[in-house]
Order: C-alpha cells, then sequence, then structure tokens
C-alpha cells in the first residue's frame, strides 16, 4: 500500500476527490497530536473522508488506535519519514488567535454580550445549528466594521444562532438591523433580548427555502449568514443574502469551513459567488470556533470515527473561515422556493 | 453635486467602475488621515481613481489641499455626517500586523535573511519592480511552512525581487528551490549569496513572457509569484505558477493590490484561476508592505497626486494581498508565448 492507492480506495469509497496531499495532511496531523479532535482540526479534510482515510490507513498497518488515541505504527513512522512528510505546523497568533485583528471599540460590548448569550437557546440538529464562541461573533463585528460595512449601514443577518444582530446593534453604529430565522426560538429570543436592551434589531421568523420577502429584496448594505455546508443549502442561502443587496459596493459575509466542505465544494462555491456579480475580497481561514453542540454523539460522521471521545464543550476543533464578498456588478440570483433536502449531501458530517 | 453624480463623473473620466462606495471610502479616509499616503492606503480604491476622485471632490468644494495635507471643508463634513460616513477604522492586530501569525521556527532565519537583503539590488522601473520588507517575506514563508506548502516540497518562485527563494532555502526545509527572474542583476546576486551561504537555489534568468522550459512544468508542488498588476500580466504570470505545478494538492502563492487593481479586476482574475482548476483558500489583504521605491516620483500615478510629498522610505502605503489557491483538477493553462506590453492598463499607476 502506498499514499496514491490509497488516495485511490478512498476516493472509490466517499465520493470524495481525496487526493495524496488529504492523506499527506492526515499523517502530518498525526505526527503533530495523538488526539482525533486535533488531528480532525489541523488536517483540514472533510471528516467523512478523513474517517475513511484513517480506517484505510489503519488495514495498511500505518497506524494504530487506543480507546482514546491515534498515532502511528513504526512502518507508518517508516513512510513519513521515506515521503518527508513534516509534523503539522500551526503558527496562530497569540494575540488575535490567527483572526488578524484587534476587536478595538468592540472590546466596550464584549461583556454585555457574553452575558446575554448566557441565556442563549441551546443549538438543535433538527436545523443543523452550531454556534461559535461569543468571542468569534465579536470578532466578526469588528471585522465588519474595519471593513466600512457597518457604521451607518443597513445589515440583514440571514439565519442567526451565533446572535451576530445583537452584537451588531449593541455597537450602536448601523443603521438598521435585521435578522431572519427559522427557529421561532431564536426570533423570540433576539425580540426578548432587544426590547430588554434597548436595540433597535427586527426579528423575523422565516424558512431560507422560501423566497425573501419582497421588501428585503435590494435593501441592505451588509449581508451575513453562516449557511448550512451542503452546496445547495450553502448557495441557496448565500444567493439570498446577495439578493438582499442594493448593488455593487455592498457586501456579503459568509462562514465556510473545510470540515464538512472540501476544497472541490469550495471551487463551485466561489464560482457561484463570482457569478453572481461579486469579488472575493478576503477569506480568513480558522477565523471561527464553533463551541461543541450537545448532540455530538447522534450527529452523522460519529459512527464514522476511529476514536469515539466526546470533546469538551470548550475544546474547539470546529472552525470555519470568514468569506468577504463585495458586488461589483447588479447581483444575479433568482428569488425562487427551493423543495426537497437542502442539508445533507455527501460531505455533510454534523447534520 | 451629490456622490452618486460624482461616481458617474470619475467613471467617465476613468475606465474604472468607480462605485458611490469608493467615494465614501475616500470621504472615510480623509476622515481619519490627513495624509495623502495614508489616505490611499486606508481607502483602498485604486490610486488612479482615487486621484480622479480627489480632484471632482476638490471641485465640488468638499476637500481642500495645502502642500502636504489634505482635509474635508465645511461642506464636505456636513456632506459626511449627512451620509453617516464614520472615520476609516484599521483594526490591525499589534503583535502580528494583522497577518495573523506567528514566524514560529521563521524567527531563527530572521536576522541571516535581513543580513543578506541589505546588499540586494535596488527596484528599478524597467521591470515593473518594487519589493516587500524583509518582514513580509518572513511572514510569507511562515504561512506556507504552516499550509504545509514546503518542508519536504518543491517550490518554484516566479520573478523574485523579494527574495523569497534564499528565504525558504535559509529554513533548510524545502525538497529544492528554484527561482527565475528576467532581472540578470537578480538572479545573479541570488546565485552568489547561495554559494556563498551554502543554499541550495537554482537561479535562471527566464523572461515570463516567454513559455516555460518544458522541464519546469508539472514539476512543483507549490510556486510563489508577485505579479505585475495589469489583468494580462497577471494572468500570465499566476498561469505560468499553474502549469509548474503537479495536479491536485499543489499549491500556489500569490500577491494582489487594491492600489492598483480595482475589485472587478480582482474578480477577472479569481474567475480565471478557479477555471484554471483550482480553489481559493486564503486571502489576507494588506499581508504584504512595500518599502517605497526610488522611482516615486516618475511613477504614471505621480502627476495625478493632488499632494505631492514623498513618502518615506519607510512608510508604507503600498500594501498587497497573500492569496493561497490549490489546485483540485488538473491544471488547465496553455504554456504559450505572450506579445506586447503586458504591464500597463489603465489602473497601472507604479509602471
Amino acid at each position: 500500500m502506498d499514499l496514491r492507492r490509497l488516495a485511490g480506495d478512498v476516493r472509490v469509497k466517499t465520493s470524495y476527490a481525496f487526493t495524496e496531499r488529504d492523506g499527506e495532511r492526515i499523517l502530518a496531523a498525526i505526527l503533530s497530536s495523538e488526539d482525533i479532535w486535533r488531528v480532525i482540526d489541523l488536517s483540514d479534510v472533510p471528516m467523512m473522508a478523513l474517517c475513511e482515510a484513517i480506517r484505510a490507513m489503519r488495514a495498511a498497518g500505518w497506524v494504530e488506535f487506543t480507546e482514546s488515541r491515534i498515532r502511528l505504527t513504526d512502518p507508518g513512522r517508516k513512510l513519513v519519514q521515506e515521503l518527508g512528510i513534516a509534523p503539522a505546523l500551526e503558527l496562530r497568533c497569540g494575540r488575535c488567535r490567527g483572526r488578524g485583528l484587534e476587536l478595538g471599540p468592540v472590546a466596550k460590548i464584549a461583556d454585555r454580550f457574553k452575558e446575554i448569550a448566557r441565556s442563549r437557546p441551546e443549538a438543535i440538529q433538527t436545523y443543523d445549528q452550531g454556534y461559535v464562541t461569543e468571542e468569534s461573533t465579536l470578532y466578526r463585528v469588528a471585522f465588519m466594521w474595519a471593513r466600512g460595512d457597518l457604521a451607518g449601514k443597513e445589515l440583514l443577518v440571514l439565519g442567526d444562532d451565533d446572535l451576530v444582530s445583537l452584537a451588531c446593534a449593541l455597537t450602536g453604529i448601523p443603521r438598521r438591523v435585521v435578522m431572519l430565522d427559522i427557529d421561532e426560538r431564536i426570533v423570540q429570543f433576539v425580540r426578548d433580548v432587544a426590547r430588554a436592551e434597548g436595540l433597535e434589531v427586527e426579528a423575523l421568523q422565516h424558512d431560507l427555502r422560501e423566497p425573501l420577502p419582497e421588501e428585503l429584496l435590494s435593501a441592505f448594505d451588509t449581508f451575513f449568514c453562516d449557511p448550512t455546508e451542503s452546496l445547495r443549502g450553502f448557495l441557496a442561502f448565500a444567493g439570498r443574502g446577495i439578493s438582499a443587496l442594493r448593488g455593487p459596493g455592498s457586501a456579503g459575509y459568509m462562514g465556510l469551513t473545510r470540515r464538512e466542505a472540501s476544497l472541490s465544494k469550495w471551487r463551485a462555491i466561489q464560482k457561484e459567488l463570482i457569478s453572481s456579480g461579486a469579488a472575493i475580497t478576503d477569506i480568513r481561514d480558522d477565523f471561527h470556533d464553533y463551541v461543541n453542540w450537545p448532540y455530538i454523539e447522534t450527529m452523522r460522521a460519529w459512527g464514522h470515527l476511529p476514536v469515539k471521545r466526546v470533546p469538551g464543550r470548550d475544546e474547539p476543533w470546529y472552525r470555519s473561515a470568514l468569506i468577504r464578498i463585495e458586488l461589483v456588478e447588479p447581483p444575479r440570483v433568482e428569488n425562487v422556493r427551493l423543495e426537497g433536502d437542502i442539508f445533507t449531501d455527501p460531505e455533510a458530517a454534523t447534520t
């Protein structure tokens, strides 16, 4: 068995275009850590493909597992040496945790936002929820502010289990904040907090499979959305955001992960974003850390995990990039109804 | 005069798709700084369009200049207040300067690299040269290392006035480093340093308008290039890099600026990169700071500047993003000869 054959086997068993490079990334990650969640985090290979690849590596005698650890065997060590694979190296800045920026004026609202988030509705699997840390949300807001997309602007948040609408409203600088969510609990939470805190946030219950209400079309300067990771779901949600933008100069923000989206999917998404009239101005990988959700043992990938250890709540392994686009042409997306399951595709791991 | 009409006027006078948002960005920058170089830096509007817009803003009575300053007039202040334009806010992390990472093991070679760079050939206008700070080059190398594109890998540097080949070779971790440059001075410098320092770098004099030598095609894991900013030139240089890559899993790095490239051009470039078989994995804006070159008073944009002050050598205003792509399909680019001027287009400012 060699890496090329192993990659071929994984391609046959999954629908994922697994490369030798993906195999290298997994081996480099195992060289750096024996913890399965760190390996998933460091390797940047979609989780379902990674599980299949590790199974094949075990069959090849390259890796072995204990109840809580994964490590290279002697033949595995020999292989990585022959191939010149070095341990995965993470050089995240110790101050900004890799995000590249300071909170600046957003630091002033940090305590209040964290206090509010303490009583937030818990993430549920029905809507593929899973929220980012409060710190990630605050840095998001700082990023939008620094890009000029917040002060004096009208903002639409599509799907808001991260409570971005509240964090933005707390800064007091946007001209208007509207949020949509399918989950009545979140809509009600945002309404209650807004009333109690004296914040202006319009919170609407809305299923993004349905067309956007007419009055939200071409009405915003900025949108934010952290879509579900299936290709169809991602494009649908991002498309709703784009159709809500005024035109050239308007900006959109999205979260996109490597954990459930292959680079082939990234490419398909990017192609679509560009076709819709936008340029991509920023991709900051690992900008968002997710809080581990309570349904981890019933998520799709659980049964495939080689080492079944439940990660601690504050042991982030699921991260996503922050992507910013800016329209350079009038938006080109259709505001039509979407039928069927938009949450799952072969790479989905957490639904 | 209002911002919409002003944007229309600038569009007519330049070939640039100037938006109201661009106008806002310039006004927000002037609210933050009276220094023309800071305004250029903060506004992220291509310099030639920015100069035209500022001229129009002066005609409209919104801004005024002194010999070294630019500032809003009273009517200008009233306008930005009415429009709700806030001062440009830069939230660069104080530790990593916005790059998001630590130098890590690259810190060990920093002194030696800076010592080497002290005797580098000076930037000349003939080849549209202008090099990044030594710190920028070192962070680049750290970024490539952290992404797994350096250790045990074969690297091609296309155009190397930044001395990336030497910095990479100094780390001792790549398997092979090859550099190409049109400028015999730089090729000779890299050869001399490599010999003196005992580094393995293959340095070849090559004009990138010519097809790549056969033996460099499909031969590398990673390429680096900081192309000229004209659309045709950028795509040609990036295309050479892509044609030198092995295939899926291979990665490419490019510098791309907002100073001489509109977001329309960014979008055209991104479309082409994606068509050639790649996904874009990272775009970190303002990753590179450039050292001010000696020919600043003869560059194309100089005559258009509203305030003609020569910036200090260590007063960076020209910055560019670091873009990383990864092939997900076999590369699709042609290795053909390019005729004519590939350096200038209407947005070019420094040639």
